[in-house]
């Protein structure tokens, strides 16, 4: 029984050879390796770990176990960008369009929210007629001709990763450096772009809780897509606390939009402008600091907006909302969420904000949930900032009043404010490339 | 989901409650615990281990899983042995009457062979007429009225073993001791005895191939015998060689009566009054020095031989081939394996004897095979003897000469002989009691 031995091999925490990892995919996907022996390796590999070499293989494997996006037609250089997830993180919106303005392809397949982590798909189908379900021809076609294309990732792209992930999300082996960096790199690579650019969370609202685990998962999926022949790299980011001022769909978009036309939130703006920064270099446009001046400059010149209304226009969406985001779709029920006492708002955790998102209708409880486009958050202020008793720090959107005050409950937990105002926290800790994780300093305060 | 967080709690090292594991095996016997969970859990202990009393829990829950054997209707202490497996083991068959004849009650349940490794069963079945699937009161009665009776082991106790058994198989979790141990004593626990003493095998035909590994399976199932408020006690003893003469089900029970009349192989009856005196110190019959002088007067005086008469005639057995063993089935061919060279005989690997007797058809390949009562290997010389080219060193019998002629390989394969004679190598290497393991010394060379 081949299966047995790479089981008894990953138990005493031997490196599966290329071979091995093949057939143990093959057999995860065509169903003939039984759950119950796919549950056991799980969690052999969960407490034994596996190598880089191991780990880039295995990714590999998983991204061949279904069909592959074939963006040969599209001529330059495509680069993905993928965030590990957030509240709040609407940077594709911002800093594909940024990209996509200076010439690079932006081919973004997305997904979905689930729990307090929204979704890019989400997020763009607030928009009035716009299409998320592109067929690959159309997809290629807008990326070709427009720069950028965000469409739902399809159900067929790395099978394996869909029946490991089902099973890890049972077992209690979730939590594995290789197993969750394959899982996201096994997309990535079936996703056929030359270059990949990765934002990964770091803090309570995200995943990995430290900046040190953050880099320790990017430093595994660069390793995955340098081994797969792919330009990679990350940066590590601040998710303690949520990204922007508005958390919810349509509020999101609206964001997005005021961001690219320079008048967003000071931290959005900046992490955007990073993110396009990263693009550019992984295409080759020039080094950091030059491709940082050539983001600034799209946002100014407002070409990265244009980019974006190309985009939706090519989609099929209402063109109008974008120019005039109140045409948006509006919530039934606003509520305003006060500060309770003067003082320094310390912190404002983003798992907890995101629950309340959830709460509103902005997000999913499970994957079958509908969602209000309409409902979230929009923070009149941010942790750091003096606060007075009364004055209002968010307002809510809902369907209705008891959500907002469930909602605004879940706030009142989820902030704390003192006497003092809080240590300074970076928004962005390190930069990842194949050479080794870069911690940021002076050069991103620019 | 209480299952994942049971899952969670073993994945990250952590004991288990008396609580969760009644939950657990619980949910193992009524499959309301899918076989994927079941099988990560499998893994996650045999990496994480667990502690002395989680361990002992899970058997005692294993034991309750289905039903256990009620020997209340049985006056006097009732003791259980239970030989972890090797090759030509008949002890059961003589240290068991040896106990009874002195006072002991011998309710024994056991197996049939599988592999190299024969089964008790298997051995009594090559007596005519006798009935070794007794119900449960029969049972009860012979032990009650003769003082020993051996049956076949019944499919419904504990069934959580059964399940975890099947599962461990497939998924390269065999080797974990934990499991080994708790798997073992559950049966011995459900089988209702009051006090059990372990035979673990060590060296090359036994599953522990070395001393130290197998003391510390018996420490551990000495714990759990201890938790349970069974009397445990274990010895350890050699299994790198076969026990005595003869390998084969007939062939073992007329060395068994041999033994039992005083007339058998030195480590066999050495071995035999050894257990047997472990069983009447376990019944409180005395301190060690006198339990096994009364286990040789039992010998000596043929009150042994006398029991074993007594239990085959109570089970149907006919009695006649016990007094005269030609009366047994008889192999239709005898083959006579003879020395190659001059020299000593240095060492019989007792894993390649078990699989020269599986060859002449004394044991199964898989547990659907038949097996040949008549078949099997009786020896001349062991291992130490000197031999000269030509010497007969062993009588095969099987149905076929080609059987006799392929197992004669394996012997040949199996065997080493040199110029000097082998290290002598102990026969019992330590006894384990909860107290501790005690290496045995002069202790056993009376």
């Amino acid at each position: 029984m081949r299966s047995y031995e790479i089981l008894e091999k990953k138990r005493n925490g031997g490196e599966m050879t290329p071979e091995e990892l093949a057939f143990w995919v093959r057999g995860v996907t065509d169903g003939s390796i039984p759950d119950y022996q796919i549950a056991a390796w799980l969690m052999a590999v969960c407490l034994r770990g596996m190598t880089p070499r191991e780990t880039a293989r295995l990714t590999q494997e998983m991204a061949r176990s279904g069909g592959t996006a074939d963006l040969s037609g599209i001529p330059g250089c495509k680069v993905d960008k993928h965030s590990t997830g957030g509240i709040g993180d609407k940077t594709t919106l911002v800093a594909g369009p940024l990209a996509a303005a200076l010439g690079v392809k932006i081919p973004k397949m997305s997904g979905r929210g689930l729990g307090f982590t929204g979704g890019t798909i989400d997020k763009l189908e607030s928009i009035p007629g716009l299409r998320t379900s592109l067929p690959q021809e159309e997809f290629c076609r807008i990326v070709r001709e427009v720069g950028i294309s965000i469409t739902a990732q399809t159900g067929d792209l790395a099978p394996a990763d869909k029946k490991l992930y089902a099973l890890r999300d049972v077992t209690a082996t979730v939590d594995s450096l290789p197993l969750i960096a394959s899982s996201i790199m096994s997309k990535k690579l079936a996703a056929g772009a030359d270059a990949i650019l990765l934002d990964v969370k770091a803090g309570s609202g995200a995943f990995m809780k430290t900046p040190e685990d953050a880099a320790a998962l990017a430093q595994a999926m660069v390793s995955i897509g340098t081994h797969a022949g792919k330009r990679t790299a990350a940066l590590i980011t601040d998710m303690d606390r949520p990204l922007g001022n508005a958390v919810g769909n349509a509020l999101e978009v609206a964001e997005a939009c005021e961001t690219l036309r320079g008048r967003g939130p000071e931290d959005l703006t900046r992490l955007s402008l990073e993110l396009a920064a990263g693009m550019l270099s992984l295409a080759e446009k020039g080094d950091h600091r030059t491709c940082l001046a050539l983001a600034k400059q799209a946002l100014r010149d407002g070409s990265g907006f244009e980019k974006l209304c190309e985009m939706v226009a090519a989609q099929g969406g209402d063109l109008s909302v974008l120019e005039d985001p109140s045409r948006l779709p509006q919530a039934a029920v606003m509520f305003e969420w006060k500060a309770a006492q003067d003082g320094y708002w310390q912190h404002a955790d983003a798992q907890a904000c995101g629950a309340a998102a959830v709460v509103l209708g902005a997000g999913r409880e499970t994957k079958e949930s509908a969602i209000d486009p309409c409902a979230g958050i929009v923070f009149r202020k941010k942790p750091g900032a003096a606060v007075s008793a009364g004055e209002t720090l968010a307002c809510l959107y809902s369907s209705s009043e008891a959500s907002c005050r469930a909602a605004a409950r879940l706030l009142d937990g989820a902030c704390r404010f003192g006497l003092r105002p809080p240590e300074p926290r970076p928004l962005i800790f390190a930069r990842v490339t194949r050479d080794g994780v870069f911690p940021v300093c002076e050069l991103d305060k620019a």
